[in-house]
């Protein structure tokens, strides 16, 4: 990769500078700091992003997996969801409805392995639920009050992980600078520091990759997280 | 990374000699032989792996996040369930419970980044449903009845992924071998190409990263699966 470094700039400039296509068409508001921290990083650039959501999607009663093509959402929110809209989209359903909470994403293209390694986390922080099936309803109006609570404290522990995340890499990228602002970042920085090392030490070794369908495991993967939001 | 190649075989070896420290002890049967293809490849080794499963997990009512310090399980299979195992757990619950399924998850240490970005893969295939509260059941049995079959499609449905991909990992890792045993790995062959071409250019280019807590949501994120399982 030898040609990475003047390579990186120029793909970073050409995506950059490509229009929003997403359905939303704009950065969501709870992560457009993280998103612009990255970006004005000269070895990382954003491709995707989401901070968050709680959606009801209506998909195909004969389809075993909702995927966007044959599917419709009935609501959608990024902020804490109230009730009234989650019954009211459910009214709406004519086909096999999930109510989920989605946890914020971010896809970021880095410029060396060692900072895709630092920025490598996960957990199990989400929610699926069958609520209706062939448009009947399958739970009951205080079951809904419960899923309401339990995403929009998923919603509420979800900002708390950005701001944490933003935290972390504000004071993995700018110790020095992050130093004279925050008095407790300096064990930040030395944890920072032996992550980077083992990172690097790693690095040299293989690279390692995680093969799944899926990251709602509960359980140990072996895996190093560059910033571990989840002590 | 110079010395990838000498520190990777003397790594995998290291690893694989260790004892299975799992809460089960052994490889899951349904995958074990994907894992053992896999290490049988030089370029590749296994750190832990699941064939998917079926769980039910008591949480601490006060506790916001299913984290595997502070819940039990209650009941667990890799294969198809039965409603009374399920049932039966829920009426130990004592705290929150949540009814999951989890696809199959490997994780594999690759020699070059190539390699890793061939086997990049991703999907919606879950399902996470609280069914109690404080120890008191929040759905009614007609909707565990449900639960069991939406689990048990998921589960076949799984399986039929873990054969494809694979089927498709052997087309990819031995195009020619397999081109005098498969009829129709002529097309896997090519589109291997393909993606072993991209994944080539691009790793000169740069080194893609997920960041994110959860891969579930259903967008595309304009990453590039290796082997496409999900055609």
């Amino acid at each position: 990769m030898d040609d990475c470094g003047s390579n990186f700039a120029q793909w970073k400039n050409q995506c950059l500078a490509k229009m929003d296509l997403s359905k939303k068409g704009s950065i969501d508001e709870d992560i457009q700091d993280v998103v612009r921290f990255i970006n004005l990083s000269e070895n990382f650039f954003t491709t995707s992003s989401c901070s968050g959501r709680i959606i009801l999607i209506d998909g195909a009663s004969d389809c075993q997996d909702v995927q966007k093509q044959n599917c419709s959402w009935l609501f959608v929110t990024h902020q804490m969801c109230h009730k009234c809209d989650v019954v009211s989209g459910l009214e709406r359903s004519q086909g096999d409805a999930v109510f989920k909470f989605e946890p914020f994403v971010l896809h970021v293209q880095c410029k060396q392995l060692q900072d895709a390694q630092l920025l490598a986390v996960r957990s199990t922080h989400t929610l699926e639920v069958p609520v209706s099936h062939k448009g009947q309803q399958l739970v009951d109006d205080h079951y809904i009050d419960f899923l309401v609570e339990v995403a929009n404290q998923k919603m509420q522990e979800n900002l708390r992980r950005i701001k944490r995340f933003y935290d972390s890499l504000k004071s993995a990228m700018h110790p020095e600078k992050l130093h004279s602002e925050m008095p407790d970042v300096a064990e930040k920085k030395s944890v920072y520091k032996r992550r980077r090392k083992r990172a690097q030490e790693r690095s040299k070794a293989a690279l390692c990759q995680n093969i799944k369908e899926n990251t709602s495991s509960g359980e140990s993967d072996g895996l190093d997280s560059g910033l571990d939001l989840f002590k």
